[in-house]
């Protein structure tokens, strides 16, 4: 008989919260008793298993309870619970910013680095969705061939920002066809989003680089292990409402042909590679509620020897937040 | 008085045909004779300076009471009549890609390079749309500093591929309000568009380059009349209605600091520098019947030493079609 687990899902009525408890189900986590919990600051009710549950307002004491939570919530709220709560002996997944570059906190994704799951280090983070495409996809190029620089352009979908930017972008392009412009709302972006594009995720620091490409860089890096990769990114938000694109070049530090990256591609854990020449995924045919990472378009760059392009499409609710966090349960209930 | 010069538009109905029109009036471009062609499959009438014109179909003999043809229309209509007809003596124009990288036909964007139009040359092209951004927010920098690697992802809006592309993506939005697909119709991409983006802009060569790709590398090379810069891109449709952004990486040759380039932003000719940190343009606020080109956020990239990234944005119908046409026209008459 498998052991079950009691969970604790902290963020529950969200989101990625909802994508969250959809994925426990149809992949049976063994879960035992469910404690669902939100920010308290409206009532809501989340189903599991058939049963309506009602989210509870999260405190340490009934954190307790749990032998593992899911912090599908801010940074502030896994910062306020989460280490406590772990230092108590519950394995925490947070997929909040907060902890990833902790020193001592494992930031995981299973097919990538699941070695790092220790049962002595009960707190473990999940990546920011946009480089989790990037980091599975390329994991066994770096593995093999070593990479040393890697840029990425980014086209990220409006739901890395939420349930509410998600109705901003549909309500948007509505009054697009009104031909009135929309007032301001929840979930308004710093730009206008239908029909438009920007090239702002998080704010911007002293050196000009947003939140989202210093974490593109610091997080790869952790993952991969490997400080002295070079990374520049730049991300910019468009208007699809699911999936993240990249637009990458790669350079390695051993030689290689196209057809070995092709060979290495085709057996990378958790990738879907499109070989055939002219074939491509795509966000809204690929990233929908899907569980691996798909690539496609790899050519040797003309811009220095040993560089070469890849296109990467990931879901960014799924394998980029909900989807890695309940396999990093899967990988902590096999420990 | 100003000479006059008797004007044909070859592709006058078509979506770059009435850009040009409505230019050649409000630039008050000394027009004298008006004659609009198109393909003649359809018969269409166009409207300039408050009067009908009935469009005819293109004969060498009607082509040749002109001084001046623009071609708007497609690479077999310009191979058709622009060589006879420059031989002939009147300045053509081309805006399709036949000839733009045929040797010894100028291929210019005035602001950069307006030094290659010569009265001995009457057949002149102008670039693909794509790269017109970054040829002319970059022209300066490589002048001063030498660019010798380029990398650039783009993201195209659907208009430059017609106005049944742009119908076709609101149509595409409306269904999905619906919750019905749409048909395959006119204008329709090799993928869905509407909330979603696709890498590909023209078909594939055997390296797996897009034809767009191939363009702006090969266009680029001329215009900045340097064979050696190295440059790589991916190309991807978005959707959005009007206005190319761009990517962009470049490496310098020559040392040279943020401060520097940013001076020279400044200064560009055709561009509009955005110079305050966290400051940048985007398609829909910025490339809707512009002339200039926008750029911002640039900033020294971590992957290599002297490498620095920098966003630009330009109206594919005006500076990447249409206006850059009546410029390098305004450019013929000052000759």
């Amino acid at each position: 008989m498998t052991k079950k687990f009691n969970v604790a899902v902290v963020g529950a009525s969200g989101m990625v919260g909802g994508e969250l408890l959809g994925l426990l189900e149809t992949r049976r986590f063994p879960v035992g008793e469910f404690y669902p919990f939100n920010s308290g600051r409206r009532p809501a009710k989340v189903s599991f298993r058939g049963k309506k549950y009602a989210c509870a307002k999260p405190s340490l004491a009934a954190l307790k309870k749990s032998d593992l939570a899911f912090f599908v919530s801010t940074d502030e709220v896994a910062e306020k619970f989460a280490p406590r709560l772990a230092a108590a002996g519950t394995w925490c997944i947070d997929d909040s910013s907060r902890f990833r570059l902790t020193p001592g906190v494992p930031l995981v994704i299973p097919e990538v680095n699941a070695g790092e799951l220790k049962v002595s280090k009960k707190l473990i983070a999940g990546p920011n969705c946009t480089l989790t495409g990037a980091a599975v996809a390329l994991a066994e190029i770096h593995r093999r061939f070593g990479i040393t620089e890697l840029r990425m352009a980014t086209y990220q979908a409006v739901s890395g920002a939420g349930k509410a930017a998600m109705c901003r972008l549909e309500e948007e392009a509505k009054a697009h066809f009104k031909g009135v412009p929309l007032k301001p709302g929840p979930g308004q972006f710093p730009r206008p989003i239908a029909f438009n594009l920007f090239p702002q995720v998080g704010g911007f620091d002293e050196a000009g680089n947003s939140g989202e490409e210093n974490k593109v860089e610091a997080e790869l890096k952790k993952i991969w292990n490997d400080g002295k990769i070079r990374i520049s990114c730049t991300a910019v938000r468009v208007p699809v409402l699911r999936g993240h694109s990249l637009a990458v070049w790669f350079t390695t530090k051993k030689n290689c042909t196209e057809a070995a990256l092709r060979k290495e591609l085709l057996c990378t854990p958790g990738l879907k590679f499109f070989a055939k020449p002219g074939n491509y995924p795509t966000p809204l045919e690929h990233a929908q509620r899907t569980d691996i990472v798909y690539a496609g378009r790899l050519r040797r760059a003309h811009t220095a020897g040993n560089e070469f392009q890849l296109w990467i499409v990931s879901d960014n609710l799924y394998k980029g937040a909900a989807l890695n966090s309940v396999q990093i349960a899967e990988a902590i209930a096999g420990l």
